[in-house]
């Protein structure tokens, strides 16, 4: 197709009045698709079913170091979770914390602890009322909204094809009241980027002016590789150790989109100073985890290699979906010059990058078509997009076939604002 | 027996001698006996086995509600979760919040967010330098903790017969400083005390300068009644609603002594004002607590009646316990006038008080025995125990022998240490 801004006006209208025709359809068709979140199908659910099969007599109730995980105790975790994840980590198990359902709520909890404690013997971050953290654009709602929470002013720096602006974030670290950042730097959130490991390494390596700068690691899709050709993600702990600032990252990850979503393993790696302060604070929040869960994981997960296997059936089922997607984009958008997304090698999300100032005009014709996006702004902080700009559309609980529709109504949605944009001279009935 | 301080230096001396004699003989017996904490024994956590027995093909994937419990979601609690929790707290299922494993970080989490953000609209406590909570001793250490990390200065407020001293708490709310305090109004900690009703009603009706004052209720041992006669606790929140004060409480309680420790649901209850700040709060924290652990409580406890007959069974493997250690305190030392205890009719402790300026030593002596004790002091804010008087027992988890040799072990070092302090002015080989 012709770029749409070498169509004639007349054309325009022309093909304005086919979309309208076409949207008037689907509005009338009432569709209910809802893309709005990384929620696994109930097929990928049924894949860790063993979960809710397995009983006392397959796994008994005691743990490989003896432990009853009916009753309290053994707060960082059962060793075998511990070695396991570590592994996830690549960390020993020594540097592992497990924690209960949720990697947010650790993240949460760190941040808490940063702000009103301090950590590593320095100031709690609160009483810097000039207090900031970079936020990597777009990214995860839900670590803005912590940021937020604990009133860190965010600096946005934007996502390159490797990674965070690495210049600009050397650059804003040069603040002390700078004092760290969440990254997903495997198939990040929604851009479906990993961080090449020269990225990885500069963040090892910055010097920052806050010695308390921390790295929120988040590593939600690290096992989520969709094709045979994966992504790989350099291991940040050896780096920082490489460049003295074995403190700098703290790691989290959980099973939520590996088992059960919301009653999987949740867990973090760190250096051992921040394992400590991390510790003696949590003896504080918590007598011990669930570690009746953590051994029903352990008992279907024995290694790495279970979960990695695992997670190819994940694939099979995830893979349909968002080639889906991703063949409809690209029928009705290429060429039009109107919109530009990811073709990603894992995670959970494709981003759409429609023309600038239109996105929330996307979101609104694909709400009155029944279709729920992630909101329009969502992926930035504040909720708000300075560009208007970033869609991101999550395959994963919808059929192939409501995807199809979806993405068509999604594609129809995307070329009606461009007209509507061209034709802005023109009075558009909506 | 007649008073000890009625007895002759010479018979004191001759007493000493047998006691030290029979105190050499525990050490020699090498005896490991750890009554720290109330930690359930496996006989009361296999009670609950039908947890690790029970499948998808029994209990199947999906909530009352059609949720299906493997996905994100329903980030209050499954219906039939908050229902059976309301009638445990008397309150509408609407006022209640199922959260994670464990009812301390609920607490954790609600002083953290009065701290930072304060609520009902007022100032975050931390603005307050000089923020002070009523701490009502003896209580549990890991109430005071959270106190204690979060700056809050504790006042003493002794316990009496029906809870704490009243009059003390209404003269100390006066000041607008004071924001809050722990209550555990059941079987308390360590002293196996229930509030009277007019305590209740005291605590729901009085002025606080404070107008965001809050009292954590702690309802750990609501359903843990040893004998049939049970102590009743009034409803608080019908008292407070009664008064005006409807958002002053806030209620905690687990299953983690009804279940698994540890691996059970706790939850919450407050009143709609406090329950839409909680989950406000909450939804920065985590997506959804674990629903499949709540599915699988709710498939054994369908309403309290099942979680009562349940707790029949916990108490006939702890009545004898109980029985146990107080058969002997009150054969080795009622009449002595060096220490008293109580008979509680549920919870988790015995709580001895012996003369003042010798728990420290009971402790240490037992320690020489292998048995230990809480940390003397723990029980006190700071673990400072301003008498040295108090000591807990917690008998759940050893076996009745074990108990009958560590009341015994016990029982030698209350007497060996009043000896000691009678017989002051001699050089006692230490």
């Amino acid at each position: 197709m012709p770029a749409l801004n070498m169509y004639t006006q007349e054309e325009l209208q022309e093909l304005y009045k086919l979309l309208s025709a076409e949207h008037r359809s689907y509005v009338e068709a009432g569709t209910h698709i809802n893309m709005a979140r990384g929620k696994p199908s109930p097929e990928q659910l049924s894949l860790s079913d063993d979960l809710l099969l397995l009983t006392k007599n397959d796994i008994g109730v005691t743990a490989s170091d003896g432990t009853d995980c009916r009753n309290y105790g053994v707060l960082l975790g059962l060793p075998e979770c511990r070695t396991l994840f570590g592994e996830l980590f690549g960390v020993p198990s020594k540097n592992v914390i497990i924690g209960g359902v949720s990697s947010l709520s650790l993240m949460y909890d760190y941040i808490s602890q940063c702000c009103t404690h301090g950590i590593g013997g320095y100031a709690p971050w609160i009483q810097d009322p000039d207090r900031k953290f970079i936020a990597i654009v777009p990214g995860y709602d839900r670590h803005f909204a912590i940021a937020q929470h604990f009133g860190l002013k965010m600096i946005n720096v934007p996502m390159t094809n490797e990674g965070p602006d690495m210049d600009l974030v050397e650059t804003i670290v040069r603040d002390p009241s700078v004092k760290g950042m969440f990254c997903v730097p495997k198939y990040s959130n929604p851009d479906g980027i990993t961080y090449s490991e020269r990225t990885v390494e500069r963040i090892a390596a910055m010097k920052t002016a806050a010695p308390d700068f921390r790295v929120m690691w988040d590593e939600a899709y690290v096992v989520h590789d969709l094709y045979e050709e994966q992504d790989s993600l350099a291991n940040a702990f050896a780096l920082s150790v490489k460049y003295g600032n074995e403190d700098r990252f703290v790691a989290f990850a959980s099973t939520s989109k590996i088992t059960y979503a919301g009653a999987g393993v949740a867990a973090l790696a760190a250096s051992d100073r921040n394992i400590d302060e991390i510790a003696k604070r949590m003896t504080l929040q918590i007598i011990s985890f669930d570690k009746i869960n953590q051994l029903r994981h352990c008992a279907i997960f024995r290694t790495m290699d279970d979960i990695r296997a695992h997670m190819k059936k994940h694939a099979q089922l995830l893979r349909p979906k968002f080639d889906a997607v991703l063949t409809v984009l690209h029928r009705e958008l290429d060429g039009l010059e109107i919109a530009s997304f990811n073709s990603p090698r894992g995670g959970y999300f494709i981003s759409l990058d429609v023309n600038v100032g239109s996105a929330k005009r996307v979101g609104s014709l694909c709400s009155e078509c029944g279709l729920t996006l992630t909101g329009v702004g969502a992926t930035f902080p504040y909720g708000v997009d300075p560009n208007d700009a970033k869609i991101r559309i999550a395959p994963s609980l919808p059929s192939v076939q409501e995807l199809d529709t979806a993405a068509n109504i999604l594609c129809n949605a995307v070329k009606m604002a461009a007209c509507e944009e061209l034709l802005s001279n023109i009075t558009v009935g909506r």
